[in-house]
């Protein structure tokens, strides 16, 4: 069998991974002779999934990557040809595609919110539009879950949390960006190897239902695999009856093979079942037996809500494995970010530009804009965060006031804050100008920042929702730009 | 910046994604003697997404391309080196790995049903183990995709419907596989470019609301459209005002531009709004302006159930683009296929194993299997699927007795029937010997296939359970291992 060049093993370059309609919208800019014509366009996204208080960004590493290594082949070039769609002059543009935006990024392992933009880009429009597709796609699936990671983990709280969900994750990297992702969000380990080899993440894993089976009996499958893990040994315990075979099994094992060996074990793991008795049966075992430091890790079909229920049933879980509700967010698993033009340059003056809709919460924030993170000073808990013109600068020594951008009468006067600029620029002129930190300490920084925000913020159901305002001068100019479409369609 | 080696756009092998305890399952079995036992193994589902009848199988192309290529480099080696817990031995089996297994699986395209084995394995068990984690990703993605597609598809009752996901989708190869399945479940194009290069799927797109913003009017932006792309028109129209400026416009540009040119404007797309009442309004005004021949193409958070109720209304629709709930599956985006050890070979001799649970329909079906699709002749339809042990052929000339597998006195005598095997050889010896179809005629098998299943079994909500029964032998051997274990766990 002949294998093609896109085999999912071999090389890959995935600067075709674009919607088709940039490629046409390219060309018809190419040939109408505003290719070049620089262009402002934001990507944000419009609510939380899960109805939770905040997201966790995720995904710019690997936007970098991408946009570092946009380049068409001859291939490529050859295969849009003959779509008879393009002309000539555009799919040479394309052969000799060199990137040349400016792009800001709010850097991974923040705290987002709706509204404002995870990701600006300043440059010629087709290539500020061509990228939208892989934007939307890289930060749209590691923040979705980064932020379901982060809920699944606060539902642990503090237990370590393992993602263990590659098999029935949604592709390739699916699974292996899907288990970056959340570590970032809070996860201590990943079962995917490779994600350990790429990312430096821990990978951990133990035996399957199989290796307990291959054996006559349990206690033989338990009594191989202490002998080959002494260090590290942890059993299934689910294949046959958890209290009747896999505990009193392991018992015996840790006696017989261990504890000769003066080698401490260190856990078992339980697969299926009532994982509240269950649990509390098998401590009562373990302790019982002289193995009161022995941990539980229980793994099956788990997420925030069964996490949360199961610790306050008393489960005597000491670590969880979650799978498939965390590697897809089962809930809910679509973040929906969107990438939309909030600008152009005419005459070197940038001349906003507003999506209208009927529905107003889908209505855009137009202009080349920067947001400021509003922190106490006492309290070091975020505030808000405060969008403005790219121009604005804060005065951390003057009063700030924020206002509701609906309810322009709700406002609210900040004295002792300080006002930290959320974004940072990724590359300039076309060329990567940001350093990534590793995936640990972004975890670390996850970690923290989510602890600056209040409880109120950090709630499951029915969170407090975090302002997200406007400055005066980009709330003045984004009605001034709705008044003029409503006079134009108000009949 | 430095490119790591692993940057999504270079060079992969995904030989390392892998469950890491399929590693240290491997070196167990390794090191105590045991990896070159024969084992088998199947990769079933318990229960068809959204309650819906069938599933529709899906990725067998790329599990062989991934099987064809499975090779360990000196970097993973060091890697593996480096956890501190494989031999020096497992880790040099491993640098020289020759995947040796025999692979059966159902071919893509085919109606699939729960408890079947969809992908059987036969092979030493560290191989066998081994190939675990990526078999279940492959084909849980492809398969959940393929089965929401063909949901969505016949919900469209004949209409084209176009995958448009990719900015949604869960990584990379969501948005790329996940776009070949969309087409195998029924999806006539795709938005996603690089899927036509890779799998020669008709890739189709037209003009984003960006385009329309960045000229000073909707007039201007589709005039230079339709010079553009004259003979593939399609206008978005919802930018400002569907019918008070996105119809009028396009009338006006089709009037001015296409009219005398004697070219037919093609379309029409809604991306926002009341579909129903919109496309009606649009028809009408299209219709009298002498354009009832100009399609409506609508797109916005589509899914099987708001195409069969806007429908059902009366939409004027042509044809539909579904994103984010298709490429996600998000009304269920989790397929549980898994995967299960169900023989072992001692002696030349084939054993039987069964994986017991509490939970009765998690009780596996033990031995080396095959299937057979039982079609009634004079009808053509499927009536069931008929699970074997290997060696068992059915006398097509004879009456065939099929029984319920729960409620045995439930049975069925089939006359005038015949036999087709479903499974087909994919790897002898670890050797592909299956070629695959192309992408476009798995579609139309598809199709065919789909409409060789009754009516009731096709239904959206509370399909008929189509039945999938077990052979005597079959039946009987499973009985044996389950009173075995019931007798030793019964106190």
């Amino acid at each position: 069998m002949e294998k093609t060049n896109f085999d999912v093993t071999n090389e890959r370059n995935l600067t075709m991974l674009v919607d088709f309609y940039e490629l046409t919208m390219g060309n018809g800019y190419y040939n109408v002779g505003v290719g070049d014509k620089i262009a402002y366009f934001d990507m944000f996204f419009r609510r939380v999934p899960d109805g939770g208080g905040y997201c966790i960004m995720s995904g710019v590493q690997q936007l970098i990557e991408y946009l570092s290594s946009l380049k068409f082949t001859e291939k490529d070039i050859e295969y849009l040809r003959s779509k008879d769609t393009f002309s000539e002059e555009f799919l040479d543009y394309l052969y000799n595609f060199k990137f040349s935006c400016d792009v800001w990024a709010i850097p991974e392992g923040n705290p987002v919110f709706p509204n404002e933009p995870l990701v600006s880009v300043r440059g010629p429009v087709i290539q500020a539009q061509f990228i939208e597709t892989m934007i939307l796609l890289t930060i749209n699936h590691q923040t979705l879950i980064a932020t379901k990671a982060n809920r699944i983990c606060r539902a642990a709280e503090g237990r370590p949390v393992m993602e263990f969900g590659s098999r029935r994750a949604q592709g390739y990297d699916g699974a292996i960006y899907g288990a970056r992702a959340a570590v970032i969000g809070g996860c201590s380990s990943t079962a995917c190897t490779i994600a350990e080899e790429m990312f430096n993440i821990p990978a951990v894993g133990t035996m399957a239902h199989s290796w307990v089976q291959l054996y006559p009996t349990e206690y033989e499958a338990f009594k191989a695999w202490a002998k080959i893990y002494p260090d590290n040994c942890v059993f299934l315990i689910d294949t046959y009856n958890v209290l009747k075979s896999g505990i009193p099994n392991s018992i015996k094992v840790f006696d017989e093979v261990l504890k000769p060996m003066g080698i401490r074990p260190v856990g078992v793991r339980i697969d299926s079942g009532d994982i509240t008795y269950l649990s509390k049966e098998c401590r009562k075992m373990l302790d019982d037996a002289g193995y009161p430091d022995v941990k539980i890790v229980v793994s099956n079909s788990l997420d925030e809500h069964i996490i949360t229920d199961v610790l306050s049933q008393g489960a005597a879980v000491d670590s969880f494995g979650v799978g498939e509700r965390l590697i897809t967010a089962r809930s809910e698993p679509v973040f929906g970010g969107v990438y939309k033009l909030v600008a152009v340059e005419e005459s070197g003056h940038i001349i906003p530009k507003i999506k209208i809709s009927e529905n107003e919460e889908k209505i855009t924030n137009p202009g080349f804009k920067k947001i400021y993170r509003i922190f106490d000073k006492k309290s070091k808990k975020a505030v808000a965060d405060l969008i403005t013109l790219n121009g604005e600068t804060i005065d951390e020594n003057k009063p700030l006031e924020l206002f509701d951008p609906i309810y322009t009468w709700k406002k609210k006067k900040l004295t002792n804050y300080y006002a930290k600029e959320l974004m940072v620029q990724i590359f300039k002129e076309g060329k990567p100008v940001y350093e990534s930190p590793d995936v640990m300490s972004i975890r670390e920084f996850a970690l923290n920042e989510t602890e600056r925000l209040w409880p109120e913020v950090l709630r499951f159901e029915n969170p407090h929702t975090y302002y997200v305002d406007l400055s005066y001068n980009l709330w003045n100019m984004k009605q001034e730009l709705l008044h003029k479409y409503s006079e134009k369609y108000k009949e």
